[in-house]
């Protein structure tokens, strides 16, 4: 059993509730849904609440304007909510102000914030606004279920098929782009998609499902450790990543697979739909216009096997996943790290094909 | 009419939502309830959420034990719903943390907000964390309304009794003995009770309701903007005012309405009573051991009057409400305005009676 302790975050959720009773109407257990799931008395219908800041991405230059920023804590909930299959309620805003923070900056923001409501046709029900040194977003998003099945990130079996909402490896790219590279890939899009109709899909058919705001890594990591089962990613990096993603690597030599293992995810949904659904589920999402992802199999065995440059390979998330707070948060620090680890992949291949010969 | 955005804090309010589209199953207008009323799709139930950040009273030292912040964050947004009538589903949390807090703080945060939601009988349901220079703790409280009867911050007429939920002034007074006064006083008790059960029996019989979280005079002042109509308070201080604040301020010879006019409130419920809902309200009020503090009428005039050493003193209450935000929040320099207004007051008391003699 991969204990869920032994990621950092994880370990950190675990010290701060270990004292809180949980609530009797709580229907997913602790770190086991995107979005916390509550029964509400006297009627039929489920509550999904989420809360989800955005600061270290304002602080570290990632969300450098703040237009960014607030469509960005729109949507990081909204994919919460997706992740359970819920429809939005509303969002609760609670945003802090540095008190010099021109009018200007503050419509930006604002606007951002519309704008991704606009798209996932939902509203901002109220709010918050405190004033600190720091600029900070949090966003507290409520939606409904009103049909009684449920989707958490615990349910997958195995052999059940992996897929995505979409192409993976963009919300990666991006922080390269801004954050570790030099000008010419500043430009890199980063649009994650509301994925809110496709939840409700996916919460009929899947198994199991998670949202990848930390990145599709530690996002199968993590269902590793809920399921105690594992996942092995077949396809190959050229069929599922984004093609802009797959550019960007080749014109920085960066290996693909690192676009997979970063903490900045793109926002998708990776979810297990069980072999007797697949046919039917895979026609009811061509009805809506949507393409899913095919990644691989759920397997018995709990490890994260990719397919890198047609070798599986199984990958150490346990130091993937620890390994920002293990080098201080340092992103360039974590780069290299990152790329050490490749390296050592790349030389046991090696050393594997000179065995075979 | 006095306007709403007469008020520097009602204006900011305006000027972030300007472009925001309101929800259609939203059922209060902006600004007219303490939590925000949303009609659940397929139910006769109405949800009631709001959210309320702990930032600048840990900032500038007010709460400067992790315990009481932690306690005050779930008490503010609980006093929020006991403000709607509706009984607590829970609250999410969005704490953030500076690096450099050490566990022993850490854990005092967390017991305050179990032992508050203990007391509350509610549960902390799921929560997100950051990191940041500043230690900020963000509250979104989710409450459900089952029977249909809604109240807002909207709804009186004239003639209707004005009640407080219990004795007033003692968050003023906390505050000024934790930042203004020498350290005699820095023991003063602040112990806000939880108003829930209270709160529903309010909804029931009561023509509006808020709570003093900004005071009781910006609450009045609110109460008066939003209904375009005024309160007398006609009972003496003596009479509503807790005694160990009328102690603290004898022994300080502070003017004891300054713990009405001051941000710093106490968390109680203010709210109106219809002439012939009032014997019945009472008779059950006093079934659950609680006794209504009355203060008052409303009237015809958007004005708040003021018993103030028996003479019946009309407010300034614009004045009083955008004070702190007028010196820059310096408390220093708004201790001293508001020393001004009551000298201002008295002043004015005694031409009075020039004239009369």
């Amino acid at each position: 059993m991969q204990k869920l302790e032994k990621i950092s975050e994880n370990n950190l959720i675990s010290y701060l509730t270990k004292n809180f009773r949980r609530s009797p109407e709580q229907i997913n257990a602790l770190q086991e849904s995107d979005a916390e799931l509550i029964r509400i008395p006297g009627t039929d219908s489920v509550l999904a609440v989420t809360t989800d800041s955005i600061a270290e991405e304002i602080q570290s230059g990632l969300y450098d304007n703040l237009y960014l920023a607030g469509k960005m804590a729109v949507l990081a909930n909204l994919s919460d909510l997706s992740a359970v299959g819920a429809k939005p309620l509303g969002l609760m805003l609670n945003e802090t102000f540095n008190p010099g923070t021109c009018n200007g900056n503050i419509d930006l923001l604002q606007k951002g914030i519309s704008d991704a409501c606009l798209e996932a046709n939902t509203f901002i029900l109220g709010g918050d606004t405190n004033f600190s040194d720091k600029t900070q977003i949090g966003v507290t998003a409520i939606g409904i279920i009103s049909d009684k099945k449920i989707i958490t990130r615990k349910g997958c079996g195995p052999g059940d098929n992996l897929y995505s909402s979409g192409k993976l490896g963009s919300g990666n790219a991006f922080a390269f782009s801004k954050l570790l590279s030099d000008k010419q890939n500043s430009g890199f899009p980063f649009n994650p998609k509301c994925r809110i109709e496709e939840g409700q899909l996916i919460r009929k058919y899947a198994s199991c499902c998670m949202d990848t705001s930390d990145g599709v890594i530690a996002t199968l990591d993590q269902l590793m450790r809920i399921n105690n089962l594992g996942f092995e990613v077949v396809s190959e990096m050229n069929d599922y990543l984004n093609s802009d993603v797959l550019e960007l690597c080749k014109k920085n030599s960066l290996p693909a697979w690192l676009t997979l293992a970063g903490i900045h995810g793109e926002f998708e949904l990776l979810f297990t739909i069980p072999e007797e659904n697949t046919d039917l589920f895979i026609s009811v999402a061509n009805l809506i216009n949507w393409e899913p992802v095919y990644l691989g199999k759920v397997t018995g065995e709990p490890s994260v096997i990719l397919n890198i440059n047609i070798v599986m390979t199984p990958l150490n998330t346990e130091k993937i996943r620890n390994l920002f707070s293990y080098v201080n948060f340092d992103i360039h620090e974590y780069l290299k790290e990152l790329l050490i680890m490749d390296k050592t992949i790349e030389e046991h291949k090696e050393y594997e094909n000179e065995t075979c010969r």
